[in-house]
């Protein structure tokens, strides 16, 4: 059994479900698209040592890598339809990690409704590099967007912000006061983010404008702001914090206005709707500030008075 | 200007001709299935110093990238639709290079009818690793399988075996006796295949399976006997080889066997309309001998006789 059939055969149960994916062996798969839907697709990479740590577990790696591509179809008020990987393994190729991997795959396909239909692994003399390739559908027209907020729309977002910056910080050995359990919770966060599939569908004829918080409220925001042609205001006292980021102190509201990797949905609506909406799925959703014709985001206390930015405004990729 | 929004600009008109690309600015591309038609879907990675050279120039690595994902569209019989990217850059990041990458891809865009709907760019300490996931559609049930081939159906490859293999031996320095002009095209092939998109709509409703030759004629064919629970007989002596090929002597016919990457169509069909598609599409097509019941592959020469199998009979991944 050469390495090639080996991968194969791990692979090969995760598209069990879906016919069109033929067995992951055939030239490309096949896919009737759901009627009287639209696709919507995604692409999102992962890098060992840019997006993941070497020494994280393999299993959470893979679920993140699927979380992190799910987010941007929530975003989009997608419902989850079928993916394709995309590995580029690190020399000698690990077999046991490999197996941990296809493992957490498993569980959130499962958790998701989400079956692997093809893809593509190599090896390489470099670190390991992992590619996924997400397809989701939405009704017609209905797909939630980035430009389309309008002014006086309030901003909300949905769980609680900076606390995968922190539990970053937390595996970097810079927070080493907080409690266990408070560091477990952040990791788990950084490791482990929750795409937010229920809330997009069902902001979906509900929301103007929604965005993934995956480079940083201010970043994310900025890009729901230039694309719709519009400034913010956010009050900075109504950042949702988790009890755990709070034992971080002031480090706390720094991660949730620049820290990345939240996963959260950041959206623009009308007040309405959205309290009972949040109130049916368990999930918490703040109203955070609101959009106003100009240009920029202005950080306010609860007086109304202005805040300074934090140091570093967003994740950049270089 | 940071590099992330440098390259957007480098990519943005990539996607101009597609509205659902929303630019490339959303977290997703959403697309209006065509109507009636089965969506097919493929992704394939090239890693620097596995599947290119360091130094291979830029615009055709990008074509090759895509071409390589449409010979797969080809092999299932589908027309191409969209693509998305994903590329991990060796650090530092190397702006011309990026640019002539692009312009490779707008290059191949125009010539097969292809556009950029997304992706993700990221940057790392190692090879540049790429990724492309390319759409096509097919009539629904059409697509060609590997699966599918009959007792008694003969064995067709398009164009020419072994000529990628001996392009890249002569990169290598391994040829230097051939002439200038036999190792300029042995070395386009290698490096710019030429994708039978044409061919595999043609064949749909024609033949009964098809593959396309990546990893080697004995390897692929292997890949539809297994699927298809059949056995293959095979005319060593009526392998199209190329003229620069012939000169290269009895390597070419090592080459036509195991040589991967000519990403010509390998298929199986009853002889009658073969002919005349070929005649229409102005590509050559070759029948090189038949499937039978039973597994394996035989090599025979013009009089029945036994032929060894060259040492390597395909291209593995490891």
């Amino acid at each position: 059994v050469d390495e090639f059939e080996a991968i194969a055969r791990l692979f090969a149960p995760l598209a069990g479900a879906e016919p069109g994916a033929l067995g992951l062996r055939d030239d490309a798969a096949v896919l009737a698209p759901p009627a009287g839907r639209e696709i919507v697709v995604t692409k999102d990479l992962m890098a060992a040592g840019v997006h993941f740590l070497a020494d994280d577990p393999a299993d959470l790696v893979a679920r993140k890598l699927m979380r992190v591509n799910l987010s941007d179809l929530a975003a989009m008020g997608a419902r989850p339809w079928t993916y394709l990987l995309g590995l580029t393994l690190a020399r000698p190729v690990d077999r046991a990690w490999l197996a941990k991997f296809a493992e957490g795959l498993a569980t959130d396909q499962a958790a998701f409704g989400i079956t692997l239909v093809g893809g593509d692994t190599t090896a390489h003399d470099g670190p390991t590099v992992l590619s996924l390739t997400a397809l989701g559908t939405v009704a017609p027209g209905m797909a939630l967007r980035r430009g389309s907020a309008r002014d006086g729309d309030t901003v909300w977002v949905s769980g609680t912000l900076g606390d995968a910056a922190l539990g970053l910080r937390v595996l970097r050995g810079e927070l080493p006061r907080l409690s266990t359990s408070a560091r477990d919770y952040l990791v788990g966060r950084y490791r482990l983010p929750t795409p937010r599939i229920d809330l997009g569908q069902g902001l979906v004829g509900l929301a103007h404008a929604a965005i993934d918080v995956s480079d940083g409220l201010l970043a994310d925001l900025g890009h729901v702001c230039a694309a719709s042609g519009l400034g913010a205001r956010i009050r900075v006292d109504r950042l949702p914090l988790s009890t755990a980021a709070q034992e971080a102190g002031a480090g706390a509201t720094a991660a949730a206005l620049a820290g990345g990797d939240d996963y959260e949905l950041l959206f623009t609506a009308p007040d309405a709707a959205v309290t009972a909406l949040g109130e049916r799925l368990g999930i918490g959703l703040t109203p955070i500030g609101e959009l106003r014709a100009g240009r920029g985001i202005d950080l306010v206390d609860a007086a109304g008075r202005p805040v300074p930015p934090p140091p570093s405004s967003g994740w950049t990729h270089f």
